[in-house]
């Protein structure tokens, strides 16, 4: 049935919150938690961490100790905590407590996930890669966690190894471009956006993820300025010509 | 460098967030508007939708067409538009009018996308699947679209086709799976969950798919029951024994 309809609305906005510089409040501190205070470190944020000695997972505690964006205190919530806080999780068992905090950050505009509690909850997590620059999330909205997990491990096999650096080094080049070429919008705009695509789609992504400092500027010399993209070879051949001259 | 570093926070928190019965204001009608329509009608909201008649786009105005979940105004942004909205997301040229758009959104904290003006976002969006229940979105950071466009095609052809149907019935037999064994947490929670783990990590998703109401029937009374997984061939082997026994 579901698969006939034209729309499925059970489905959710798939975003990448934007944390840099941001406080978190996470209450709880066992294993759940310790995936969310990852999660939250990785995208910038500062974290409140509030949650009784007694119930700290290892992996938080390690966290605790290495981390110098962690505040952590030794106690129960407080509504206080809540004060000029951006987003607020929460991983505790007290089903009471973990719904207050819900409905108050709700109150305050404040996203919010109650671990486990959906109808609680702003946003919900989903089984995620990272490579550097390259986030995945897989999301089976609620549906199936292990199957989501099981995509996951697919997934991860199918994306190339260097597909991070390569995502990085493509995002170096296009700032050179635009400081060789700079100017917003129009003519200028459409030529850099359509030779960066002829680059990505004619380039193995291993390849990418190789270039180095020397061969982007070639590239830019030899390829943008005559508005051709070169091709992996001509890059490394043409390097080792120059390096030969430099040598003798 | 940022390889060698423990912690790379130049990443993004990457969440499912609920639309279902939200209200969501959309500023603009072009390409990029066309996309967040669909997005955001697939994640269940209500849609307004500001912008002159002139600048929409083919697939905006089927969407408005087709929609009941539209509100349409043939006009620019007003600011009492951001009455009562849950989330905004603007896609206009106007620079001017889409930073003032994302800073009144910020003070009535509400969660905001200016296309294209990423120090006004709360949020970014990736390239993005969806198969059913299944969703999956690939994020560069902004450092790479046309990547991610291409690590995206090279997922959908790594996912297995019957992925989504087998997340949905994989959900609806973990629902029967409730019904017939209540109760939360405890004993009784942690058996369900490695009953269903071993399902999903011994059979291939292609057979998940296809899953039929009487084979689920089955697959709990003499399976669960009985603390054990059926195979695929089990299941089907014994349903057309049980068939043709009814049959003479």
């Amino acid at each position: 049935m579901s698969a006939q309809t034209h729309r499925e609305p059970e489905g959710s906005l798939l975003i990448a919150w934007q944390l840099k510089g941001k406080n978190v409040l996470i209450v709880g501190g066992g294993e759940v938690a310790s995936g969310r205070i990852q999660h939250v470190l990785d995208a910038g944020a500062a974290i409140t961490l509030v949650s009784p000695a007694d119930g700290l997972h290892t992996l938080t505690k390690s966290f605790i100790e290495s981390s110098d964006r962690i505040t952590y205190h030794d106690r129960e919530f407080n509504p206080s905590d809540l004060d000029g806080v951006d987003m607020v999780l929460t991983a505790i068992d007290d089903v009471v407590v973990s719904r207050d905090i819900g409905i108050r950050s709700r109150t305050l505009r404040i996203p919010v996930n109650v671990a486990d509690d959906p109808s609680y909850c702003d946003f919900y997590f989903g089984s995620q890669i990272r490579r550097g620059p390259l986030q995945i999330m897989v999301s089976t909205n609620g549906k199936g966690p292990k199957l989501a997990s099981l995509i996951r491990q697919r997934i991860e096999e199918a994306v190339p190894q260097g597909a991070g650096e390569a995502i990085e080094k493509v995002g170096l080049l296009r700032e050179r471009l635009k400081e060789r070429a700079p100017g917003v919008g129009g003519g200028i705009g459409r030529r850099r956006m359509q030779w960066m695509i002829n680059l990505c789609t004619t380039w193995e992504m291993d390849d990418l993820a190789r270039l180095d400092d020397e061969q982007m500027e070639r590239m830019l010399v030899e390829g943008w300025e005559k508005n051709i993209v070169l091709s992996p070879e001509e890059v490394r051949v043409h390097g080792s010509r120059v390096r030969s001259v430099e040598n003798n």
